[in-house]
């Protein structure tokens, strides 16, 4: 083992993981790049697992970060008033919520995705006075115990040590073949003698992440929609990973045409990398009495700072363009690659730049994965049983970086197979 | 209203809250002040509910920090290995586990308190194969359902929309007059038909903040810890917000001399504000399988450096002093002020610089606390009925600041009682 | 009203439910017959819910029990030894078990339905360290915590005012149209990120007589058990009302040649409607220790002795005839029933003599019901909305006396209709 | 091992318990006397545990009830009406409510002392709109999970599979020394941070059998009362075990002058040992629908013929007057006993003929009792390690029997101790 790990490995705790993967001590980054102590350049398709969907460092989000650090702006305000916190709702409202005809309420509730999944859930029961929630098969929502709740993989329920509750999973599209999972759901719903009740909410991802790059069809979007209607059932929208762009639009549900009631951002939101969290609360529902849901780092200012400097990106269309464009590089890159190499048993997944190759065969995807790092690539793998890569470059990534990283994933393929 | 105060009316949630009692938007803070947009100067004696121990913005802090963003260097890692990771653990263990003769692992569980929280449970509930965990009346450890569950608080609790499970509350030490709290507990564990199992863990904060400042004897704390002993039970300290210093030793349970088996670490951690957690396991019992528990922003390098050059502060016993003479001053001062205005009904509570006076009537403590931030001083209410005025001054305030804040606490106790 | 219910309306509590439907005082019955204070004669097609599958007090079993008594045999021996307990365990082993190559411990789990699936429910979990259980949609179990949770009918589960947990609802066979259920409860099961984790059993009733009468197929059965054996999942049969002949053989299950873990009996077991219950174990997996799972009313006497009498029934083929005879009379006649009477949108279901017809329309089921009373027949209905008449004759009635019933029943369809 | 035992051996679940601490094949009973197949004769200070109160095979019970069957009686009625019931409910309230002043709505929950505890649960919970109960510490109240749930002993409780949720146990009388457990738990409730929230009930027994016969002082339980007036909790009293003349009077609280909300009657309820119980209910909280709560076995009318029968014992104040008489005989002769014996360490317990002796020494009370067997009389042991030797004499038992009883006990004690 390279010496400067054995710090990691003394003084951590066994629970570390990436840095299994990916076994060297990073120093610097910029951009879809990163160096590691001994200069090694990394192209990044990882992205800090959406968390950095602009790219490394972004100059125009330093430098503000950098003036205001300077200034002794404050930096940390729980929920009291900042001018910071002031410029950060008004241009999320300007930039991003008029324009769509978007009317939420902003909730902080602590900075990480977790944090407003649990907010998002907490309120849902509240508002409705019921308990139950509907999850579907491999989402993933966070790791604490109401967001492991509705959490699917296994594992990471187990780490609960306690059974977890309140809860009903439900088929998510295209689970089970030739199945609507929709009618499915709903004659459990119609059926006073089905034994799952009328939740508070569903919660969904559009395009699931952790579990797999699956992308939920718009039709099904919608039906989903159609039911909670039907149903006075909440509809939560947890767009921590697949949000901020990462699937070509600000929010990932716009192009299914819906308007969830509950909306949960974090990942990308602050756009340098620093956490930060939001609650979008449909206004009529907006019904937490005041500190009900509180957190120490709500008021973080430094991501304020950046996250509105990472607003600008959405003034215009040309990032949205970007995604568009590379979305379909890497797209005709990985349905030729499946084509070209029929050992993977490969199936492309995902929409914009959320995408992946689920792998037929046990281990191959983390082979692939391990074999690209050693050629200077960060890619990480998903899926129940880790068996689908997972390409998540930077959304302003240039052709040049893409197609580098393409590249090493064919070479790395290739070696693979061998 | 302020017109500056409108945007939040307009687009934050409800569930907003210390904007209420300080409603001035903040723009520039240093050290104990803080000023607003008027510029308006106020003294802080909330410090960030206890997550801005060394003051705002702190110079040395600040420079390592510019000087890393103007570098490059890697802002956001998840788990991986960084240069800023590998300095913060090392300093950790050397600045302060060694000296200390502590032997913890370092896990990274996401940057908020109640983050290590529901890491600590998780960990407990699998390392003992047991689900209960006995918690303290008026304890307080976070919002998301595994923390909430062990939190005291009723209206916090009604928050979750569901029953909080898997838990036992025990009353902390002086919880009811002339018993001897720990012999209560140990009765129920002793009698095999109490009801209430052999629990997993034990979590406590040595001295409760939101719970009213409520300080937990040396005596109690390690009879708690031969309770846990005796029985298999792990003990797991939330230094959350009376850690880092905030009641005269890094660790708040040092001068009691026990050695909890899991410490939660969070707020002041960082040093300047920034969201940090860790979650100290003794290594034995560090079980968790890689990835078990993840989070998106584990890796908040910002807050290494911070938290790295924070840490600069333990290196001699310098601060410590400081601590020790501003609560000899404080408490001084506090007991006096209790037996000068017996229509307080005060009582003085607490340890180090984590004090506060809990008064006798209802909503005393609450229009103390208004009036003295129209005198310019921040500062918290806690308690069950917000009956304790809270003083959390940083702990490198100089003198003089000191003064000029109890001096606003005398004269806002005046007005209040005239 | 009739002034001889006014005790019941004065004294007892609004729970009451049946002597709505029926409001008579019944005073005597015998076979299928049952008369009331006012001597008028009712024929029984209730049979106690399926507690009285032999008909109204058997004379064989009748005498049996006077002799007992006026011997002052032992009435009530929690579980110790009695000669009566003994005669039972003797011949249940004789004769019910060993012909059927069957090989079962035999619990005594207190004297009702929910006791015996009570005792199943912590049994399975027991044995597999595992805390779910699967249940299917409409399935009934019983009325106390455990039970109901794994029973489907929303009004009855409300009635816990808690959340009810630990179990995850499937659909049985049939729920969804062209799918097949069983495949689709085994997705959940192969995909480790389902969120549903391998249960500790399935329970089962092979028809759901609460649930609306509705039959699972042979071919469905056999998948359950594969799909148990498959993962390790222990199948519960709960055979309280489907068993002890009712379906067309003493236990449900026989024809589908498939072999349960545990067994639930209750009802008809006592054969004169005295409460008695049996789990049945398979020996590998009575677990218990002594006295695990206890209950007053485990050692009824009075009802080993009826139970003995009655399974003298089973020692040769004739009542299983019987049932087949009129099971075939039954059905044909309501199919003709539902051509000629295309209005009721009537569909048969059921199997043996459990047997009824959802009818399309609200309301009309319990309105024929209704009528049939009038006119001197006692019938119940069922299914989630009521929505199905349900036909339980006595197992041993004679054929005029069915006839007579089935008369009344298109008599009062034609009422309705009218 | 006696052959007419094998049959238990082979053929019975392991779950079997007290045919284990008396291995004999019982045949007849009479009054306070079983005989076994052999003819030996035993003395009963056991009594169904409470279940046979009456003795066993009361002539006037025997007699009504065989009437009743050559009769034809109806046998079974679900919740129908019938004429037995409506006599049983008729002399109830007349004999029994009406002449204590007291107003209840009779329920028929299912014919077990834990149907009548989960009902009681279940109305309590959705009549406040409240989860969590209170329950006391070395409380008994059955074994389905509800009940179990309130209930204390350990070993039973890890039967659940599950952990045992909304619930929270507070000491019972004298449970920690020199403190008193109703200041302790009010103050719980009184502050709002104690974690423990309003309770929708608290359960108890007034005096505990299976916790090892602790009698509750009558200041205690008007303390309890008055704490659940005052904070609007229903009080639920469990007289399964201590009612029906056990310790005293028909109820056991009359002389603690409180009434509870829900009252708990089972086991000797049918005086004769055959299943039966009721709920009785505040009129203005009778809350359920109709058929909220049911089960198969609420009418059992030959338990309503013996009911009936019993009842005719509570038209004068003999039995009471008798069961005065034999209690001061019995703790009289047992407090002679403890100060014979101190090898004993024991400790007079009790209250009317509900009464034992907990013993100092491990093991002891079990090796008396069993010692006792060898000698002709039938004694249960009870408390969380089984220390205490129960003594539970028929009520109606004459001096002779009594008192040869007890000899055997000090014949026991001396042989043990030798």
């Amino acid at each position: 083992m390279n010496k400067d790990m054995e710090v990691f490995e003394q003084l951590e705790s066994g629970v570390r993981s990436y840095v299994r993967s990916f076994p060297t001590v990073f120093t610097k980054t910029k951009g879809y790049k990163m160096w590691n102590a001994e200069g090694e350049e990394y192209i990044d398709f990882f992205s800090g697992a959406g968390a950095l969907n602009y790219g490394h460092n972004d100059d125009h989000m330093k430098q503000k970060l950098i003036e205001y650090i300077t200034s002794d702006g404050i930096t940390h305000s729980l929920d009291m008033a900042s001018e910071a916190k002031a410029e950060f709702l008004t241009k999320f409202n300007d930039i991003i919520l008029q324009p769509r005809n978007l009317d939420y309420r902003i909730m902080f509730p602590g900075p990480t995705g977790t944090n407003t999944v649990e907010s998002a859930l907490k309120l849902a029961r509240k508002v409705t006075g019921r308990t139950d929630v509907i999850s579907f098969t491999n989402g993933f929502h966070g790791m604490t115990i109401g967001s492991l709740s509705v959490t699917g993989n296994s594992m990471k329920r187990k780490g609960a040590g306690i059974p977890l509750q309140n809860v009903v999973t439900m088929p998510y599209d295209n689970y089970v073949n030739e199945q609507d999972s929709i009618d499915y759901l709903e004659r459990f719903l119609e059926d006073s003698g089905s034994g799952v009740a009328i939740p508070a909410a569903m919660i969904l991802e559009t395009v699931q992440g952790e579990g797999g790059i699956n992308a939920a069809s718009f039709e099904w979007l919608k039906k989903v929609e159609r039911v909670c209607k039907r149903w006075g059932i909440l509809l939560i929208v947890d767009d921590v990973q697949a949000g901020i762009g990462r699937t070509g639009s600000f929010f990932s549900f716009e192009p299914a045409g819906i308007k969830p009631d509950i909306i949960c951002l974090s990942k990308s939101l602050s756009g340098y990398g620093l956490p930060l969290a939001v609650t979008l609360i449909r206004p009529d529902i907006d019904k937490f009495s005041p500190g009900e849901h509180n957190g120490t780092f709500r008021g973080n200012n430094h991501a304020f700072i950046t996250a509105s400097a990472a607003l600008d990106y959405w003034k215009d269309d040309q990032l949205e363009q970007n995604i568009h464009e590379k979305s379909e590089i890497t797209l005709a890159f990985l349905n030729q690659l499946v084509e070209k190499y029929p050992a993977l048993e490969g199936e492309v997944r995902g929409r914009g730049l959320m995408v992946g190759v689920a792998c037929g065969a046990d281990g191959l995807a983390g082979k692939i994965a391990a074999e690209a790092f050693q050629r200077g690539l960060i890619m990480e793998t998903a899926g129940p049983n880790d068996e689908v890569f997972k390409l998540f470059p930077a959304l302003n990534i240039d052709e040049a970086g893409l197609r580098q990283g393409l590249a090493i994933i064919e070479d790395s393929i290739k070696e693979v197979l061998r």
